[in-house]
This record gives C-alpha cells, sequence and structure tokens, in this order.
C-alpha cells in the first residue's frame, strides 16, 4: 500500500499536477522550482536514508541523501537507469560543533546538523528531462524555489558520473 | 497500519520474543546484543531520519541516526520523554574523502561514508530499563552483537543531557 501511494505520488510530481497538498514536511504544497517545473514532493522527509557526506569550502554542510521508494528500490537492486519516477533528495544542514559532545568525549570531535540550508531533488522522467540525462533538478530553501542559477550547472556537473545514470551518491549499507 | 506494524514490532523487541524474520537489511534475527538483551531490530535501515553528524579522532565516521515510527512522533511533537517502544539507532561508516567529487568541485572538500562500521541502538523501556534511564542499548556489527565492554559506557556517557531523556540527538529539521 504504502509503495503504491509512493509511486502515485511521484508520477503526479512528475507530471507536475501535484494538487494542494500538506506534505510531511509542513510545508504547503507551492511554487514550481524555475527551468524544470519541479515542485517541493510532498513528504521528502520521510523518505529512507541513501547516504550521507560532508562538504567543507564554502558550502560548510552536513547532507543527508534520501530516496522515495522508487529510487531506494533501484539503489539495493543495483538497477540502472534508474526508472521513471525516481526522485532523489539532498538535505543539507550547516556543519556545527557540538560543545555539548565535546565535553563528554573529552576533546574537539563531534560536529553536528546545524539550521537547515536549503534541499536539492533530481527527477526521473527520460522524456521530459531527455535533453538532460532524463534528470530534472529543483532547489528548495524554506520550502520555497531557490538557486536558479545553480539549475543550470546541475547536468554539466552530474556528466562525469553518466556510468551511474548520473548520480554520485552510492547507496550506504 | 505502518504504525501498528511498527508498534508492534518495537513492542516485540522491547519484550525479546522476536520470531524468526528477514529485515529489510538482509540479516536474520540472530543473537541478542548482552547485558540489555537487545537483538537487531527488524528493517531498522528503513526507518526515517533523524539527523547526521561526523566525529573525528578515533571514531573518524559519518553517521546518521534514525528513528522508528514511533521516536519520529515523539520528535517531531517534541514530547519527553520518549515513550516506551521508542527504538533510536545510530548508523556510521567510515569518513571517506571522494575523489569523484573533489574532481567536479575542483578542490578538496568532499567527505563521504565508506564502508560500515557498527550500529548502535537505544531502546526505551521505562520498567525493564530502569536503573539506566529507561534505556538498554546495544551495537552491532555486520549484523551480529557486539562491543559489550563499550555498553557498560553508554548510560554514564549519556547521563548529562538526562534533561533530554539522556538522547543526544537534536532533529534536523
Amino acid at each position: 500500500m504504502k509503495r503504491i501511494v509512493f509511486s502515485v505520488v511521484a508520477a503526479a510530481v512528475v507530471a507536475g499536477v501535484v494538487a494542494s497538498m500538506v506534505p510531511a514536511s509542513g510545508q504547503p504544497d507551492g511554487e514550481a522550482a524555475p527551468i524544470y517545473g519541479i515542485k517541493l514532493p510532498p513528504g521528502y522527509r520521510d523518505w529512507k536514508l541513501i547516504s550521507v557526506a560532508h562538504e567543507e569550502g564554502n558550502l560548510n554542510d552536513l547532507r543527508a541523501v534520501l530516496g522515495n521508494d522508487v529510487a531506494i528500490k533501484a539503489y539495493r537492486d543495483g538497477k540502472l537507469p534508474f526508472p521513471d519516477g525516481t526522485i532523489i533528495a539532498r538535505l543539507a544542514w550547516t556543519y556545527v560543533p557540538s560543545e555539548e559532545n565535546n565535553k563528554v568525549f573529552g576533546r574537539t570531535q563531534s560536529f553536528v546538523a546545524g539550521t537547515p540550508t536549503n534541499v536539492q531533488f533530481m527527477v526521473k522522467d527520460s522524456k521530459k528531462y531527455a535533453e538532460t540525462g532524463g534528470w530534472g533538478y529543483a532547489q528548495f530553501k524554506d520550502g520555497k524555489p531557490d538557486g536558479k542559477a545553480d539549475l543550470t550547472t546541475c547536468f554539466p556537473c552530474h556528466e562525469p558520473v553518466k556510468a551511474r545514470d548520473f548520480i554520485f551518491t552510492r547507496y550506504a549499507p
């Protein structure tokens, strides 16, 4: 039942016909992100974990990559390319030292998630997004479309991993 | 329906009466961890994300904290203490620089999850674990009970956050 619900949601998001909904993240259904016309997928915060990462430099964040049920199944089956309906979400938070944890460990070693930075999505629709490897890209900040300029750079940056269907993140078992 | 299934599973795990099951992680139901008698909770790899972190030092890992449905609801409701049946999972992987990602960013900045190190659990049962703040602790490596010596140190280390029901990790929105 859960899988069916997710598939229907994914298909609706891809088709861009999601009606008024209030997802688990608490954000009402809103404006579509530019270029690829992707709306914030309802309930993405409940999706299963693919992996985690830390980016230093300007980003300086801790991040989690989540996938809808289509994505998780494809990852676990080792299936490439990802099927239409796949949605991959990258959440990120500021990289913050934890004084509380460090006190317990007796040294500076612990970094935790601070405030959310933005959330990015890759949505697979091999026909709609044929010109960008079958993937549409979106970025949201505080539930609203964000990063219009960045979106044009998504596809070229992902081209080096074309052999893995343009997805950098590997599944963390 | 999903919530009911999770509650039943949680109750069964707490009671230590889980029969032969093959969880989503692919590990068959096995030996109980020492001291607190906790078995590997079936399907924990499918649980929702609470937060992420990075530990330097000897641990040198990237970690994700997941929760069963009881845990997630309590976190989102801001409910303390956590109700009986709460299970919190800490997964961790080696902290690995990603050459692939760095090549795209044009500098060394990206760290990703490598091989899994171990998985730790906190199981809430206010009666069974009354002497340790209502929480039982367990650690598994490759699906098998692990870290017997470490388990005795769990409760004293968590005492500084008694006001948050002994849980360090805050929910990352």
